[in-house]
């Protein structure tokens, strides 16, 4: 038990979701009652994180239904494909968002719907499936990822991949929780993850919550401690993971993949199956958000670049296959040759 | 003409100096008449940029003998040594403040002085000496690197080197304004560097002094530039050069270097003779400085992290020798093997 928790569906019809943008400053919860706001607090960092916003997304749909004010079911099925163009505008970079408004359009092939009613209990379902799977799926990442990190293992981790940015759990934060919840001494690295350092005001929080001892350093720190063989291994997760295995993750992850294997130290992408997108060939089909130059310019209210400063503000970059050393997915650890091995993961199904 | 400077003896015999925690939002002149404030003001970074540092030591020593209170030459001398003793705890990794506290000191080797007053006379002029010579070396970088900047360059550059950083142009970033001068297009990716931000305050506001274009990004951006072929070099300044050619650089040198290495993008170094320490075998010997948590857990009043959270905070990294495609000195421009050619610099005096 964490005692806060990321989003939550309320009985009045209610999608309650904690406030990120105010952490680790206050702790508060918004609730939305109509896709439109669902979808302007993704697009806003209300909520963030792969996973979390999978779930945010497939609840802001369920919200369609059950806030209809018509019976006429075509009325309502049209505002739900209108929703679906609102959400997937949100957050371009983030597969799972797509991938969770996938699940809830199948659920109108699957079933013949005849009254909104009906709709409106399935949608709800799936969200609420959606949203429980999620932790199972993060808890078995975590189990799987258990032996691959040691005792007193000194881990570097990128951005926030905490229960924050999932139903609970979360992905490489959850192995580094895990591991410390099963008796292993960890220590964590934290890169504080400019512009919107995630790092320093989510994951700092979350591991104070867990007890888990840490130290936030600059991003651009990395390097030095993986040189001085302070770090163990590099964990982080990720946006997208395309079906060579290149991946998309918040900006930074490449630089430091790239000084981590120049360093011969382990680069481990945490991963659920739904962010592996085998129809995207490489990294270079993902297209990458430009976010807010505000961002860069300004950190809170203080400005601190000079009037008319321009910015390049990627929000995310790609690092190539050949830096990951391994993915560690709920059905187990993936290892090159990534083309084929990702492939697996699906045929197994 | 830039119209405003870094470091400058008054006539009324203080020291002013640009007080560059200000920048970009105040342009504001402290002006110190006692070696004890300068110090400080170099440990606080009222000035900062090794150059800029060396300056500001002599000026501060030359203070000594301006302002005693004694006509006991002996007395005088005591206090100068004490006052050597305090410059250089102020920055312990910047090797020009020993350099330039050195060159102060070789002063009462080569002199045999009477007087309080001749010490006094003397020491002003070898702090001026340094001053100009300061400007020179620079814009003999600037010329020396030329030839190294294609027209139309895109140019990445970490933290601050330029005039702010020294008495006038600076070193990496006096080859950027020089380039421009001199005609040719050149764009420039401003490292903001944190966790003291002077690229996003402090290079991006000489810059637009200069009329350089540029563009502001985090520090874990770089790698996205670099792997999609937008940027031509890389340009840094350095704190210490060791005999082997390992460079002591703003926290992120390191990471900066390793991924232009990995995308074979030239990775060069602005260093005066200065600062190049034959006396440090490699970087291994080179003391890091830790600073202030506060560097990151606050920006400016806003406190990021959780109350209580720990920070790793390294003033500085080291770049093995390996990395740089060529140091830019005042000499010209000196490639591997460094060991030899860095100590052929000194061998031709």
């Amino acid at each position: 038990m964490t005692g806060f928790y990321t989003i939550k569906w309320l009985e009045d019809g209610r999608v309650s979701m904690l406030d990120q943008r105010l952490l680790p400053q206050r702790v508060e919860y918004n609730a939305y009652s109509d896709l439109q706001s669902v979808a302007r607090a993704i697009k806003e960092m209300v909520i963030r994180g792969a996973p979390a916003i999978g779930a945010a997304a497939a609840y802001g749909l369920a919200l369609v239904p059950w806030h209809a004010s018509t019976d006429d079911l075509e009325k309502v099925l049209n505002d739900i494909q209108e929703g679906v163009n609102i959400l997937r505008k949100a957050r371009p970079t983030a597969v799972n968002l797509f991938w969770a408004v996938n699940r809830m359009l199948d659920v109108l092939e699957r079933e013949d719907f005849q009254s909104v009613e009906e709709l409106k209990t399935s949608f709800y379902n799936e969200a609420r499936k959606i949203e429980l799977e999620d932790v199972e799926i993060n808890q078995a990442i975590a189990r799987n990822a258990y032996p691959l990190i040691p005792d007193q293992a000194d881990i570097i981790h990128h951005c926030n991949t905490g229960s924050l940015a999932a139903v609970d759990y979360g992905t490489a934060l959850g192995v580094i929780r895990w591991a410390h919840e099963q008796g292993k001494e960890v220590f964590t690295y934290v890169d504080e993850t400019r512009p919107r350092l995630q790092g320093s005001r989510l994951t700092a929080w979350e591991l104070q919550q867990y007890g888990v001892p840490f130290k936030v350093i600059v991003d651009s720190a990395s390097g030095h401690f993986l040189r001085s063989g302070a770090v163990d291994l590099c964990i982080v997760g990720t946006d997208r993971v395309a079906a060579n295995g290149d991946v998309a993750n918040k900006i930074g992850t490449y630089n430091l993949a790239v000084v981590a294997k120049e360093n011969e130290i382990p680069f481990y992408v945490a991963v659920p199956k739904s962010t592996i997108d085998l129809n995207t060939e490489s990294g270079d089909e993902i297209e990458i958000e430009e976010r807010d130059s505000r961002e860069v310019t300004h950190i809170g209210e203080n400005q601190i670049t000079p009037d008319g400063t321009d910015v390049g503000n990627p929000a995310f970059d790609i690092t190539p296959a050949e830096y990951v050393t391994a993915f560690i997915t709920e059905q187990g650890i993936v290892r090159p040759p990534y083309p084929e091995n990702l492939a697996g993961l699906f045929s197994k199904e």
